[in-house]
């Protein structure tokens, strides 16, 4: 925060701070009619179907503020909600936006969030269209909400998978949760001898946890190879927990090879650094917002051709369960270990 | 809430929760592909446009649960919302709910909120269709985010007032900003004194505050009449304030005459024992949650034939500009005097 230059958000008042908040939001999907400045926003997706999700994250419980910059803050905000949307197989279009805040949060500390909720509008093409500001007592709290449209009925849902269907994941996982283990790490060695973060170089993982992106590319991919999962959900909890929703609204068990499970570089050394096991990082560590997705087998070849698309396991009769085959060969019980924010 | 009949949250965790809240939660609109349980809900307005509005309500700031039952909170909340829609001159059709708490909350206590939510629901013929639960380190946050839909290009802003339109407003106002008054007086008796509330029968201007509804029946009407207001808003920052926004985004001035204003008797006679300006009150009180629309002249009759709905001025040209006349026949200027929830 700039604090050399604060500006009261008093001083503004409710509609002056929107105004303030907004004067540069330009709209730039055909389906934005009305954007902000009215009761609602009014939008047409024009014969397309409507997809919407919301989050709520709270200082304290979804981020700590001493290491999350603000910028990037507002870019995660959004971004965790447009992963949703690409996990229905559809495209995100509009956002609003509600935050609440104390007054120890200047002008200046908004704008800073501010900018990162634009910058990932611009990064995936999504119109800001409404929202609501408050005071909070405490600390700060943003919930966003996203829409977006999909040709209809060709969402996917994580209840339609099938027996022998190929269990897929983009790019890699528990990076995220690495990056928390060692940002903690350092926040608690900070607070208690004042030393200095010592990040050790480690961008790759702070970075997967403080500035993630949604795979906006696998979505337009796999339309572009006509190529349907025939479930979808984005891995926000960890991968055992999140594939088991797959297997418990699909009601099919699966198997998962440890070995397929993929892991950066970076993360993995990271792991073995602090005595952690790289593939429990991976199936419980969550935030990683990789897209997990089950193909038929038919679909194989397209898959394989894809460098970013993993093969990790297949679905089975729930008669089978649901198990994992370490890297020795012996079969284990999936259990979710995910984060659980309610706790 | 029942504490005798204590449930920890933390024994059914997050996803139990949900399960356990959305239990019963039907989805009755055709509109309603896909609810809750999957990385978000789909939705087919059918030709229609979609309307979307969205709220955060923060414990000590919008509500104080020392005074406010937790079923009448949550239907509120969702109350809020649907308003805003109404004011696009859409229908509400589905809602999406964010709920952070804090470890002081029971599921008991959640049910009681989520009573008043599907209670909400049942009344407007709305789907909850999605949501988020979380922890939060102080208070209940209530986050809420209604869409509805409208017929293409059949939704009224704010900005579309013309010279000569008549201003009007339904049921009448300030008796919500009257009812806060008498339970804030109360509460503080209490916290001084331990003096139970004696709220003097005051049902109408408490329940106004307490449990207010959104004029879905005024929309109704005046789709059934085929009058289509030239611009409309929801009183939610007082008569003043809202009216002021529809002057500024349609650059025009107004005429509003006091005595025309809509004052309940109940809410009259208590801010006489106050010693408090009725028309105060109403211009400034906010939570009203009335329509605020103006109309041409050609509807006058139409609209003078709905005893629920008053005449209360009539809109200028900007450079007249925005003057309020008292009974004494006296003009001032109108200013926004409304709630700030950013002080």
């Amino acid at each position: 925060m700039a604090e050399n230059n604060r500006t009261e958000i008093t001083s503004l008042g409710e509609f002056g701070l929107i105004d303030h908040l907004t004067r540069n939001n330009d709209t730039k999907k055909a389906s934005t009619l009305l954007s902000v400045g009215d009761d609602a926003a009014v939008i047409d997706h024009f014969g397309k179907q409507t997809v919407i999700t919301t989050d709520l994250l709270v200082e304290g419980i979804h981020f700590d503020l001493s290491y999350t910059p603000l910028k990037h803050l507002g870019y995660k905000s959004v971004v965790v909600n447009l992963s949703d949307i690409y996990a229905m197989n559809a495209t995100p279009t509009q956002i609003v936006l509600g935050l609440g805040f104390s007054n120890r949060f200047s002008l200046e500390a908004l704008d800073e969030l501010y900018q990162g909720v634009y910058a990932a509008c611009e990064k995936y093409d999504v119109d800001l269209v409404g929202g609501d500001t408050t005071s909070s007592q405490k600390g700060l709290i943003i919930s966003v909400t996203a829409i977006g449209e999909v040709t209809p009925n060709e969402y996917v849902q994580r209840s339609s998978a099938k027996t022998n269907d190929l269990i897929c994941v983009s790019g890699d996982l528990g990076a995220a949760f690495l990056g928390l283990t060692l940002l903690e790490r350092e926040r608690k060695i900070f607070e208690e001898t004042g030393a200095q973060p010592d990040l050790e170089n480690q961008a790759y993982i702070v970075g997967r946890l403080l500035k993630p992106e949604a795979r906006k590319d696998i979505v337009e991919w796999m339309a572009a190879q006509q190529l349907r999962p025939t479930a979808m959900i984005d891995v926000s909890d960890g991968l055992s927990s999140d594939l088991l929703h797959i297997c418990k609204q699909s009601e099919m068990g699966c198997v998962l090879y440890e070995d397929k499970i993929p892991v950066h570089e970076d993360a993995r050394e990271f792991a073995y650094k602090l005595q952690l096991d790289p593939t429990a990082c991976a199936l419980s560590g969550g935030e990683d917002y990789e897209l997990l997705f089950t193909v038929a087998q038919a679909d194989f070849e397209k898959i394989k051709s894809n460098p970013a698309i993993s093969i990790i396991g297949y679905i089975t009769e729930a008669s089978e369960g649901k198990n994992i085959i370490t890297r020795g060969g012996s079969k284990h019980e999936l259990i979710a270990q995910g984060w659980n924010h309610v706790k």
